[in-house]
């Protein structure tokens, strides 16, 4: 393991991003926000998952010149067509949307079909956060968990994102509605490593921690059995009832995670009582910990902490696939 | 077990509703309300939780003369203050603004503090979604549950309720973060069962499926283990920087849990498009049940079996607490 400055990784995407015929704000964006997943340790979905998004651009799944279009107006609610351009760039633009609506009217809501892959759900919880706003945001995807009570994988894992401003930078969290996601899934595959809880289903129909077989059965397990699956049901509907875009059931059928739609809601007010925040944290932060030692976090506290890291001694890099993206 | 019908019930509630000085609009909504919960299913918050509810009015936590208030706006978000009044009326009120104000805006949302429990918090979807608006909606609690890493109650189970319009009814989410709600394991423990799943954690930290137990330690299980408790933070934290209310921390100092913190949120649009929700619900059934000849069912489906099966039939019901009832 080799450890690379941030601005370096983020040009050398730039510069790859450039040469597909990325456009220089659209570059800029995508590449930062590559950078910025793997700087805040979200591996997954930074330097680790680079390669797939360039394959994607490659085969045209991705079309880097398509600009997203507003379609529809139901008040303060905008839909808007991604027109399969990149899921970054058009899930930042929304969140964008979304903010200044907020900003304006208190809330505001942007839907966004025929939409790449967003990478990390996060990114627009920290953007929102970040503009003083509470963000709410979620995805579809394709089927990834069965419903409960089935065996054949129905739902998509369907992430969900909220974001609150607090005293010491924002709360974040960014949950995919299975015990792990498909990427942390994939990470501890990586380093040849078992769960630490069972995350799915093998072929048998048992519960394993093994992430190789949870991948290909396709079968992870929904957050709290029942309730997940419901939940990840209900993100899906939600998403489809406004923009009429491509359900888990459609994007599945493809055979390629392309076309997810995604929803971005916020609410802006003046005062969010930092205070109470701060307070909700510290009274979290009594309870005695299972391991004499141990710290209660809350959601985006390790994050900003392996940010100043990863910024302060360069960001830790699986070695052959940083080599795979010098050589693009 | 006996069976009664769905009438008689209500009109039980209201005459002892009325008679502890009710005004006559809130003796009908709370009446109708715990009348519903038990047509529908949810005994917990139905006969079950009346006579906890009457105690409450007697020992003045919920004050029946008081009026919700209306006491910010911020653009299309409404705040308003509860006044300790019967948290189910309260509660129906703000959502009846939510919908108006989505109605005419597209979204709108209503978010109330120093509100009593709103009992069965599908209530409020079901009310959404019957008034063709997507409804979200969600509350805190005192404390009942550990945050991740943690031996001590700091999060409340807080319940999350997603409700979207279909063509053949509503459906409707509503699930509280913990594995099973203390509700529901207070049912469980009523006819002496053990919980089906582990619920919770016993005195010596381990895993059980003890209601009885669980109820006690007050320590339920997060639903996806560290996901549950960061979404029960989280909703915690909007709740309180919308509103400035009550937060688990302030409910659970106070031993008792009354003036709790409620968000009410709704989108409206003229096509929420019924036939991709139902694609969405074929889809789902699509997956081969783990139990030959089962069905894979969508949250308030069951619901709306059972609301027609006791309706037709009688609410079978509690006779302990029935006549406890019929002699208030």
């Amino acid at each position: 393991m080799i450890r690379i400055p941030f601005n370096e990784i983020k040009q050398e995407f730039k510069r790859i991003l450039l040469k597909l015929s990325f456009p220089e704000n659209k570059a800029e964006c995508c590449a930062g926000i590559f950078a910025d997943n793997s700087l805040d340790g979200v591996y997954s979905h930074g330097l680790n998952r680079f390669p797939a998004f360039v394959e994607y651009v490659k085969k045209g799944i991705i079309d880097v010149k398509a600009e997203p279009e507003l379609v529809q107006r139901n008040g303060l609610v905008e839909i808007w067509d991604g027109h399969s351009g990149p899921g970054m760039y058009n899930a930042t633009l929304c969140m964008k949307h979304a903010i200044e609506l907020a900003k304006t009217n208190g809330i505001g809501c942007v839907a966004l079909f025929r939409n790449n892959h967003w990478m990390r759900g996060g990114t627009y919880g920290w953007q929102a956060a970040n503009s003083g706003c509470i963000g709410i945001c979620f995805t579809n995807a394709g089927a990834g968990m069965a419903p409960w009570g089935g065996t054949q994988p129905r739902l998509g894992n369907n992430p969900l994102v909220i974001a609150v401003p607090g005293k010491d930078g924002p709360v974040v969290l960014d949950m995919a509605l299975s015990q792990y996601s498909y990427g942390k899934m994939q990470e501890y595959q990586m380093v040849n490593k078992r769960l630490p809880f069972p995350g799915g289903y093998d072929e048998a129909g048992r519960l394993t921690t093994n992430p190789e077989v949870i991948r290909q059965t396709n079968r992870a397990l929904p957050i709290g059995l029942w309730k997940g699956s419901g939940l990840a049901l209900l993100l899906d509907m939600v998403l489809t009832a406004i923009t009429g875009g491509k359900s888990t059931a459609k994007i599945t059928a493809e055979k390629i995670e392309a076309s997810v739609t995604q929803c971005f809601l916020c609410l802006y007010q003046e005062n969010f009582h930092p205070e109470l925040i701060e307070e909700i944290i510290a009274y979290t932060k009594t309870s005695k910990p299972t391991e004499p030692g141990d710290e209660i976090t809350y959601p985006g506290e390790r994050t900003m902490k392996r940010r100043a890291e990863n910024l302060r001694d360069g960001i830790p890099v699986n070695e052959e696939i940083w080599k795979e993206v010098k050589r693009m």
